[in-house]
């Protein structure tokens, strides 16, 4: 297999025979594997196969062609380095698209995909530590707008459970298209980054809520037929109040946040702009931005939160943020460096957003 | 494709074609599908591929030989009608193992494996309806004995977020070989069987908590290489006080309870007799048997509940729990209708036992 133009540029050395199984693979399973400059090397079963191809590679290539070797397995190593952090993928065999039976699966695109993380510089911040853990809950609430029991994700931090006079604020954190209720948990790894951040004594402690945008129906960039009102009744009118009832929040505006990446980023803009007396915080990660007058009451807003990669779109973040700022706006910028738009983008930008929030 | 010999054991209507798409799933998809009969259809896309089978089918008929069509996709339907419940399956496609992109996956033989659900005429005990609900909490727990902060999920039931001052009773229950600690609330769907009979007013509500039984790494049949300590002593010496200190429990034998399934029931039986002090409800689920001499101090054990599918050892379960009654211990068997080591066998062993146990 041809290792390529990255290679090269990785200097003299090129590819370090260094691999690792990836630390989102199934129990026992050597495959895929990572190396220490952030190639992915796959390894797939099919002996009577034509032809075997992994979504995952270099942007614009066409992921990665696997060869089949004389053991029946088929296998290959992407052409460069892939961005530090998480990432989905699958694997067309003959003309069919399956998972990689080695790797963990994780909900996006509208359907359980492969997953892969490549080793990040930074991934102290979201690794699984010695310190004490908050618990995640799956919640049923009953919303008769959709005639149904919905599911939520609700972080209970450290000590929730044993201080029971304690009350907290509360994030509502939202996913992305494709995405459901389980992203940021899973591959976002809300809960260990807020564990991480509360035993560093970084953050006052605060629950966190996911719930499914219902999203998935509309492509992506379909979002002008996309209308927002079934979720906001669903988020607003049915599981904030079931949150308040079951859960020791402080049930106030000043102490109620709103984030959401990429599509959820778009509902939470849309959603603060027509509740602006159901959230103080407004966080959008990699999901547009605001301007200084679609806010009509300055006074209740405060902080803007607007985050994306630095192979996104920075510089009209940061001059959202300078506009917001001249504006007389609470407002802060983060660019995650050398990331798109993905998962390690978001967990950086929820890392950066948690030490701002509830700050009185 | 042949619906052979079960189709005309079905009378001469034969094969209905009322088929509807699993519950199981993923969000969109058609295929697979079930009809009212129990017959489960299958349909994949792999244009190239030169074989498709699907591991499910009749008991030794080494399950389904998929069809392909002049659409690329390959279809078939399984010979006869499937035992009523969830099935594990997979696809071998070209040789290689893979998962049906259609359905949702469910961790057991070691790894996440494609589920489809066959509706049952008793379907209802475990549907998802419009009842207070419970929490699923997942829990990351100290263990020294290991070095790891290990997992656990805690089912605890409507109104324990909100009567601070009521204490509940725990079972400790545990999944099969492998399997691990998502089994019982994914395929087994205890959190709503619990809803429903706390719903009812069947039982008193109580706690349940599903870890990890560390049964993976041996073959079915390999218990005699099998060491219970390292479970035994995550469970008794760091998951049971974690549980006690963090969750309002009544920490004492009389109000705690261990079963198991299969494997998980033999490694019930081995701590419940290890450690005569810790429970007093004992369960196995299609997972051995007592005899009265097995138990030193028949006064500490409230009740023995002994089960399996009617297509297992029901006359070995049956025998056992004579020979606990005559021996004086309070026993109970129970043998699931028309099903075998699966998981509605376990899904009717919980609802079953449910409201017999912490009686006083």
């Amino acid at each position: 297999m041809s290792h390529g133009i990255m290679c090269f540029s990785q200097g003299t050395g090129g590819l370090k025979e260094d691999f690792k199984s990836s630390v989102l693979n199934q129990p026992g399973q050597e495959y895929p594997q990572v190396n220490s400059q952030g190639y992915a090397r796959f390894r797939i079963q099919a002996p009577k196969a034509d032809s075997v191809k992994v979504s995952l590679g270099l942007g614009g290539r066409g992921g990665t062609i696997l060869t089949k070797g004389a053991d029946g397995f088929w296998a290959g190593t992407t052409e460069g380095p892939m961005d530090e952090g998480f990432h989905y993928y699958n694997i067309t065999i003959d003309g069919g698209k399956f998972n990689d039976p080695g790797a963990l699966n994780f909900f996006g695109s509208t359907r359980w995909e492969s997953g892969i993380e490549i080793p990040a510089s930074d991934q102290d911040f979201y690794a699984l530590k010695n310190v004490p853990h908050g618990n995640v809950q799956l919640i049923l609430f009953p919303s008769a707008s959709t005639k149904a029991s919905r599911r939520a994700f609700v972080y209970t931090p450290p000590g929730y459970s044993t201080q029971l006079s304690k009350r907290y604020p509360v994030l509502y954190l939202q996913h992305g298209w494709g995405e459901d209720e389980t992203a940021w948990m899973n591959q976002g790894r809300a809960n260990l980054i807020m564990d991480n951040l509360i035993a560093e004594g970084k953050i006052k402690p605060f629950i966190i809520v996911n719930t499914y945008g219902m999203t998935n129906e509309i492509k992506w960039g379909g979002m002008k037929d996309f209308s927002i009102i079934p979720f906001q009744t669903v988020l607003i009118d049915e599981l904030i109040p079931y949150v308040d009832a079951n859960f020791r929040t402080i049930a106030n505006q000043s102490q109620r946040a709103m984030a959401g990446l990429s599509m959820g980023g778009m509902e939470t803009r849309t959603i603060t702009l027509n509740k602006p007396d159901v959230f103080a915080y407004f966080g959008l990660l990699s999901g547009g931005l605001y301007a200084p007058a679609d806010i009509k009451d300055k006074s209740k807003v405060k902080l803007i939160f607007l985050s994306c990669g630095s192979k996104e779109s920075p510089d009209r973040i940061k001059e959202a943020t300078g506009n917001l700022k001249n504006a007389g706006f609470n407002a802060v910028s983060f660019i995650s460096p050398n990331t798109g738009h993905e998962f390690q983008t978001w967990r950086r930008s929820l890392y950066v957003l948690a030490p701002m929030l509830f700050k009185d």
